[in-house]
């Protein structure tokens, strides 16, 4: 089969691998329908974070159950499977309070061994071997009409993790939200924000094409300067206050920073940005403003049966942060256009 | 009058010094009847914060309004009044969130001046002025009767800022909470886990006398070990599992390190040790352990109100975090023994 391997900072390739098959009882093999790239699959791209040795990349992906381990008697071949970005064994500690992407046994997808010692490969495939297949896959219900493939997939994790931003910042109905960072977590964060019933949503971000979807996703607000300047942007909108929340989509110090300053004492931020660099969170400064900082990596999981619903009522639309769909075989174009910013997010076809 | 003053580590006098006199239309005078030694104070008196210059140090207190500012209608001269370690103006965004500690013209007693440019005295001596006294104090229905004025000096702090931890991290029925930290502020937190209804209650304890407490506010376990065998011993405890929620109640690096360790994937850490040293949260651990963190300086006066009633009846009995009582003029002696572990903490009498 075909996988999108990553073997130095922009050198993405698409090459022949052996297929997955069936290696414990509790194993299904996907066959991918819709695969995509993260934000996060750009740290490695850029050199933010090394890579050691070629790898399998790619973590979110929907697609068909091909073959099924003994064990696993809720799925069926032929389903249709939403596969969070991170396995869950369903039974541990974490899963038990539905923190699934904490689990005992959990691994994120092209990052391998799993955590029974089993190469895991990634998402950006042709097929995906899942273990602990029956707590971690969540079949939809057919027939899936295929323009719906786009927002089923961004519940893999790009929506699942703007819905954990808005969740861990407790948005809320009349709550006042700032989103920082406007790439595909920051857009789907506002998404997730106005389906929570926050009052008022201001968007950060500098670029019209992003704003312009935002606005759309439901920010009532545009604020395009950072840092001091931007913190006084959101004070002239909110009429001298500071926001309730703030949800982090970005990863640096810079838009924790940013985050943390916008958001009034006794406010709360909602990290899902994946921590590059060393951010640091200033504990003096959190204790005077009793700022809550929660979030992490997101549950997607438990919260695909929550969103899923909505999705398959056409109630809300995450699929529209993919501005571009392209062949597999063309990932290494589809890591550039996101790295040059062409497109906030690339959809991939095997 | 008589106060207490800081002048250098270990350097701890009661001088004469001028009663305070209404300042502002807004200011109340309180005769104090009750004040006390704060753990916080041991920062100063220890040299891990400096002292530049001789200043008034206390900042909880009980006692009767003795003089009122002419815009001051809601309290009347006799009343007896718990004063909020910070005082707070009632009307701005913090405020009107209950978060009264981040108020935008709140101070904190023994440190001058105030957010109006006055001096602002400490609470260890026989008068205070109070700014926005009418928003900042808290009128106990009287006649108070005097055994209960320990219990009710815990509000000003200490049992208010356990009570925070507790808030902040959570704690509700049926959670498993570990409380770091035995000092007055941990025992605090230990009761006010109780009265929020936790179901087990670890408290993180070495000395004997601490531990007795401990249980009595409500503690079901005590472990003595700390790091990693701490961790190993809760698990234990839990059956396997960490628990759901940790207070911190130190301040120190270390302490915070072993609350975020005992918690679980998607547990919470409610801190509200004053920040010594520069105690640092590692973000990539609290991204994949999906920990919340929130807390800080205590909005006492918002919980006043709520706790109050449970004094007055005495369900509770947080005052029996002071096992020794000495007259002012003692203060030196009372940070001796707090500083040298031989008393939990002390309340003083002018």
């Amino acid at each position: 089969m075909r996988a999108t391997v990553i073997h130095a900072p922009r050198d993405i390739r698409v090459e022949e691998r052996d297929a997955p098959t069936i290696l414990t009882p509790s194993d299904a093999v996907v066959r991918v329908v819709a695969a995509c790239v993260c934000g996060s699959d750009l740290w490695p791209y850029r050199g933010v974070r090394d890579t050691a040795e070629p790898r399998a990349i790619g973590h979110e992906f929907v697609g068909v159950v091909d073959q099924v381990g003994d064990d696993v008697t809720d799925l069926r071949v032929g389903d249709f499977v939403i596969a969070p970005f991170t396995t869950n064994d369903g039974t541990c500690q974490a899963c038990a309070h539905g923190m699934t992407s904490g689990c005992d046994h959990g691994s994120t997808f092209g990052v391998t061994p799993d955590a029974y010692g089993h190469p895991l490969g990634g998402a950006q495939a042709e097929y995906v071997r899942v273990p602990d297949a029956a707590a971690s896959l969540v079949v939809v219900p057919g027939p899936v009409d295929d323009d719906l493939v786009p927002s089923l997939l961004t519940l893999s994790d790009v929506f699942s993790t703007g819905h954990h931003a808005a969740v861990s910042a407790e948005v809320g109905p009349g709550k006042t939200v700032v989103v920082v960072g406007d790439g595909a977590v920051g857009l789907s964060a506002v998404l997730a924000a106005k389906r929570l019933g926050a009052e008022r949503i201001i968007a950060m971000s500098r670029h019209a094409d992003r704003q312009a979807l935002a606005r759309e996703f439901g920010a009532t607000d545009v604020v395009e300067t950072r840092g001091d300047e931007g913190v006084a942007a959101v004070r002239e909108l909110l009429g001298g206050d500071l926001a309730d929340c703030a949800l982090e989509a970005v990863g640096t110090a810079e838009s924790m920073d940013q985050a943390l300053r916008v958001v009034r004492p006794g406010g709360a931020v909602g990290y899902v940005g994946v921590p590059a660099g060393d951010p640091e969170l200033p504990m003096p400064f959190l204790f005077a403003k009793n700022i809550t900082v929660g979030g992490g990596m997101a549950p997607a999981r438990a919260y695909i049966e929550e969103l899923l619903p909505d999705v398959l009522s056409r109630a809300i639309d995450p699929g529209k942060v993919f501005d571009l769909e392209l062949p597999l075989d063309q990932a290494p174009e589809a890591y550039a256009a996101m790295d040059e910013r062409r497109a906030i997010k690339v959809l991939l076809r095997p």
